[in-house]
């Protein structure tokens, strides 16, 4: 099942920049892995924001949740949820 | 160049069906032919909406902007346009 | 899995009250199957408003967008999906 | 008499992690003991948001506020709270 | 039980005088005999507005429910119901 | 002359308890002493918001912005006035 | 007491030509007298808008919203009524 | 040239009292001496609020920027600017 | 003096092609007029919409209200107005 | 390609005015050097605010963002972008 998910990230001004840096390095790699297991489909950054839109692709609202609760940058986001359907019009078949 | 773009479609409730069939048959069309030439790359529903969410992969704003203008729904709909980047942390080479 | 909806009605000023009492019952039909299928778990009116708020127990994404498209009065209401997950507090076991 | 209440928890981010732990767990507790009452009826995770939807089955506007206001988790909580009637075409009779 | 209601009137403006004046009639009978009855213990008009703020005193949402669906202008309005209570600071006895 | 006025209170939360019961405390004496000089004639809580709606009757603008002022949480508080008239419809004498 | 209106206009598309131009003639028959009593202080257009912000000098809220309610471009207005006092550092004697 | 200028003031609560009255002091004298010369031509409480509408008529742009720049307030303040005109139907010659 | 304006064009679905057609082409000529005078600077096209961004250089806010109301699209436009100065930045000494 | 970006810089009250001064001269030259090699075609204050509106000219949404997050105020500031088109009725050559 296909999500939206658009994630605002605020870090704190006063966060050390060493902190700021390790966060973003485990963040990184937790979401390649889920890009690699095909759960999290595309993440693009919005030009000129510290944001992303990114596609989901998980079994249910639950995988969904745990996956986003997991993100090291959690504490930092805004997180929007849009659940999305395969478009009678798209000719892709793995956008189902 | 990508980008994000949103269409919420309000069809006249006084539209005759047949005419407003017609329309969403070119539409349909005019949609997937820009798909199959890579322009249009994502289609989704919004589920419950009569809207979609679409990712476009254009040479310009220009490109852009012509592509929506030509739109059989143009008239009937509200657009929204986001410029999206490749993310750093994207796993995908097409994903750029 | 569950969804909550928000449906708000606005039916046309000059619509026959004939023709709507008609779209309204069968409205209510097509609830009420789907309430005894248990799709539909709950439906509450908003106090004052012509609206409701539903919780949808569903397969997918894709039923739920079937079944609201499928509202007989969907030409006529403004609705919103949030997508909704069990809450670990919840002790009832069919509110998963 | 039926409530729908949405609770958004932001936990200022400097609060050692005992201490919002302890308040969770006794939020948590509070939470249960009402709806083994049968005065908190459901209780949802919206997904993504560290956020529910609930409903309530109370006496009174009164006995709604003094049991949000003894939340533990009140003075982090942004509420919204919207009366909620039975619906016409509701099957359940529990759901009055 | 308390509740405030703001009612915002939006007549058409092709509806004829005579047709508006009759509806605004029964609704000023409709209003008094609620506010004799002790129901609808409020109303002002905002300045400068076709609204007006209003204190119902109800049983049940249920009540108020079925009071502002059956105003005669109830289908030009737009409503908002804001669930109130007895406050801690004040003196008159009949503002419970 | 009658004017309505919403206050949010938001005291910080680094605020002792004691200087906060000792501030709540001297603003329900304050806000007694204007009920009972007729000036500030309705205040009711919204339900679950440290909110309050009030109804203030005051020879002007003048008044009503001294004594909004003087409120000993003032700092704290967000407030919002809209001018309210007699209703053509109202019953009451002493709701002018 | 002193307020500022502000009227955004908004006449009917096929309100035809001569009834618009009479309207207008009235309202600024009506509006030129109400400055020459001294109770419509100031108006200004707001650039490029068909709205105007107006600053009026009335006894009451009342006189207001009589006032208002008699403007002959009244049903097609929207109107925003904030109430304004004379300012500490105000060194105009006339702009109490 | 004529602008509308709402300025809010928001003095941070950590502010120790004497340098809040200070700034204060500085900024009354600086609005009266503008006010002398004619740039400042009003100065309005919004009442309840810690806000002012103020009229400015100024040479361009760039001197009404420079005036609002220099405001002892300023770093406290939420600015919003208004560009006005003389209305059509004004009857003061020197409100142009 | 420098403004931005924006304006966003709604023509009505029912307009016939033709008149349409006629409108834009005076607008078209309105504007390039304007253009060639130096009073027009600036106007581009918002990618995806029937709406524009324009930097004007005008005398007056007078001025910049009368190009405006002359529009031949002016009773199809929403225009929103802001007030611009040289930025301290700025190299071009034609964008003053 | 055409972009309008505006930037809304907030730096925090407590940044200490050396400090402040600094980041803002290194701002002014990145800036410059922009304006110079042509990408930030246009800058402009915006009146009463710490804001200005900004045309970029660049090559893709990447060289957009990348000279986004280079700017030495870009921890402080919230962004908008919006991509433009070279409008139809421009008759600016370098516009497009």
């Amino acid at each position: 099942m296909l999500f939206q998910v658009r994630m605002d990230v605020k870090i704190p001004l006063d966060m050390p920049a060493e902190k700021a840096n390790e966060i973003k390095a485990v963040e990184k790699a937790y979401s390649q892995d889920l890009q690699r297991q095909g759960k999290w489909r595309h993440i693009w950054r919005i030009t000129g924001q510290y944001s992303n839109i990114s596609i989901f692709d998980v079994e249910s609202n639950e995988e969904l949740h745990t996956i986003l609760q997991g993100l090291p940058l959690y504490p930092y986001m805004n997180i929007e949820v849009m659940a999305l359907n395969r478009h009678p019009s798209a000719i892709r078949e793995d956008d189902s």
